[in-house]
């Protein structure tokens, strides 16, 4: 408590308080003993998490590993491994091992991965085996799991009503929906809350209640369905707080401009004000290669509105797995919003880590504008590419550099 | 009109009414026969500019040509020639016969550049001097003119009482108020108002009203000197129009997130409904390499609450001249803020486009996707780089595609 405190220059009472009413969250699971907590919450500064993993059609745990020490190395805060192929427990326990940042994961796709390999489809799950891969996390060390406890069978049914064109693009969301309606059956991760509630208190981690119906595009957006499964997600973090576990809720998504700080103001209200952790939002469909921007838009909108976790979105999304360079991109682009948040938020540092930065600016101090800028290593590749001849100026403006006249024109000769 | 009615989908009457009230303009200068009349203004298509130029440390005009080929082919609305190195005019005649795009310049720069070779300052240049570029520019075709003609003695000494941190950073601000000092006399283009407004309607071009005093860091935001100097705009928009002439006010700048809606009320309500042409805003000062992304996230929002123009900022801003890839990624990033603001606005068809792109991607219409998305070339590299191995799908999901486990899902083997 007195480290995350200290981090976020606010006094440990106010950590305290926020955990106590719910607004803040310390993401730091009991098994991992070289992790660093991280507080999540009112009054901090917006979190960027980073999400990594294989897939089935790639599955080499080393790039997953090279990935995610990109994603440190941009400032990332935290990580979520979401691997679906190769051996998973054995990916989980290498990434988990090779940072101190708090990690987080879904489980269900573990058990639903297990599912299709076993029996050839991911209806092959089981409560039981939802439960297992929950619990097998939790001992792994995750600091907070995304369970999609809101969809629900009358969620469902909201659905089966709507026209909606993308349906249900949660993973998680999906695999549940699919699994209940051939077994003709309740959610188990609804069902059984009390048990995930259990589970999630003996390891001390945080729950991060999944949108399983957020919106997959902009036309689906704040339909009866993603707010039917909002109002569920309000209810069952009342039940986590009144059982002594600490619960974030996520969000969408894909989300108009003129919506965004609707939807969180919604969250917020509806869900006494846990911490919000945002994917997006994606402020246009059809951008596909540059998502990483789409979603700095949103989520920079979000986060002055008061989202308090951004997920990242790489370059990638809705293209092929990330590669390092797309892991990069998607942290620096979150980063960005997050900071331009934070500003208007008014996080205290926030403001002033501009002002100090112009401050270089003006003075044409290129060494402490290349030391300080977000992205040390780019900005200055970028600007030895094109040197100036003068070197206190850059090759945009040379001598005619507003700065650089300001302190050196003279009357013309005669 | 017609043409630019169609383009739009909006009623040819509408678009003259906005014509008439100030609230539309059409960037089209009568030397240019086979130029492309662009309308820009309320409730319309927001706009996206393009800087090219060369500088005094880099000046190969075929590097120029091939960056207007660039933000051409992404899609620009507009080209504005910056150019401050080597033979400037016959430059700007290369480029402007090289496109069919409205065209804009600052020839204050032309101005300057010429007095500091010819007298070994800036401050060289004379009233004279300064509205023999205007009509030098205006004759070689400018649709749309850049003037900074709200730095007055009087808006300068505001300024000369503030506390800002980067003073000046407009090069056309800086030129004139540099020089104003030097020879202890007003602003030549406010003084001579009238003759600007007879040379910009001879040729039927648009005036830019440039912010010479904008912010060039949040912390100098929305301070005394920036908004005495937009009164001033506001005041010689109003004597342009009704000197019959068009005219567009320039705007901001470095913004924080939470102060760039009102900045778009204020000038909209000061002057009149004027179409508002910004640059960025920049959300923060600290992320030189990635300024298109602080830009996007400024613009989109600014867009969305009026603003009719963004000027694309590219990853180069505060480092160097811009590259052709540089060109490219600035142009799109700043359509992706345009559009996203569109359907924040009600822009007819905006939203339209974003759905019937969901629904191909519903229908894992791959080719459809591809071809309709914003940078179909991009998004094409990337899938093909990393193929899934299955074709219907994409290599982050694998067959755990939402949409194909909606499609294909069935019970587990017994």
């Amino acid at each position: 408590m007195e480290g995350v405190a200290r981090d976020e220059s606010r006094p440990a009472e106010e950590i305290r308080r926020g955990i106590a009413d719910g607004t803040i969250t310390i993401a730091h699971n009991r098994m991992r003993k070289d992790g660093r907590p991280l507080a999540i919450g009112l009054g901090l500064r917006t979190k960027v998490n980073a999400n990594i993993g294989t897939s089935m059609d790639y599955l080499d745990v080393e790039k997953e590993l090279r990935k995610l020490a990109v994603a440190e190395e941009a400032g990332a805060d935290s990580i979520m491994d979401l691997s679906t192929g190769g051996d998973l427990d054995s990916i989980r326990r290498e990434l988990i091992s090779a940072t101190r940042l708090p990690m987080g994961s879904v489980p269900i796709y573990d058990a639903a991965v297990h599912a299709a390999r076993s029996t050839g489809s991911i209806c092959g799950m089981t409560p039981a085996s939802m439960l297992d891969a929950l619990e097998k996390h939790l001992r792994a060390g995750m600091d907070f799991v995304t369970l999609h406890c809101g969809v629900t069978r009358a969620v469902v049914e909201t659905l089966s009503r709507s026209d909606r064109i993308t349906d249900i693009v949660s993973r998680g969301g999906r695999f549940l929906a699919t699994w209940m309606s051939v077994h003709g059956a309740e959610n188990p991760l609804y069902e059984n809350f009390d048990r995930v509630i259990e589970l999630c208190r003996e390891y001390d981690a945080v729950i991060s209640l999944g949108d399983g119906l957020r919106p997959g595009c902009l036309a689906d957006a704040m339909d009866t369905a993603q707010l039917h499964e909002l109002m569920v997600l309000a209810e069952l973090a009342r039940k986590a707080r009144d059982g002594g576990v600490q619960v974030m809720i996520e969000g969408p998504g894909h989300v108009p401009l003129d919506q965004v700080t609707a939807q969180v103001k919604l969250q917020k209200e509806l869900c006494k004000g846990a911490p919000f952790y945002v994917l997006g939002p994606l402020v246009t469909d059809i951008a596909p290669g540059y998502d990483h921007i789409t979603a700095a838009i949103g989520g920079a909108v979000a986060a002055a509105a008061g989202v308090d976790f951004l997920c990242y979105v790489t370059p990638a999304e809705h293209l092929c797995l990330p590669t390092e360079e797309h892991v990069h991109q998607g942290v620096i682009a979150t980063r960005i919003a997050a900071h331009a948040a934070d500003i208007a938020k008014g996080i205290r540092g926030a403001r002033e880590q501009d002002r100090s930065f112009s401050e270089l600016r003006k003075k044409r101090d290129w060494e402490g504008q290349l030391a300080g800028c977000i992205d040390p290593t780019l900005a200055r590749r970028m600007r030895e590419a094109e040197m100036p001849h003068s070197p206190d100026v850059c090759s945009m403006c040379g001598d005619f550099c507003v700065f650089k006249v300001a302190d050196t024109e003279s009357p013309p000769r005669k």
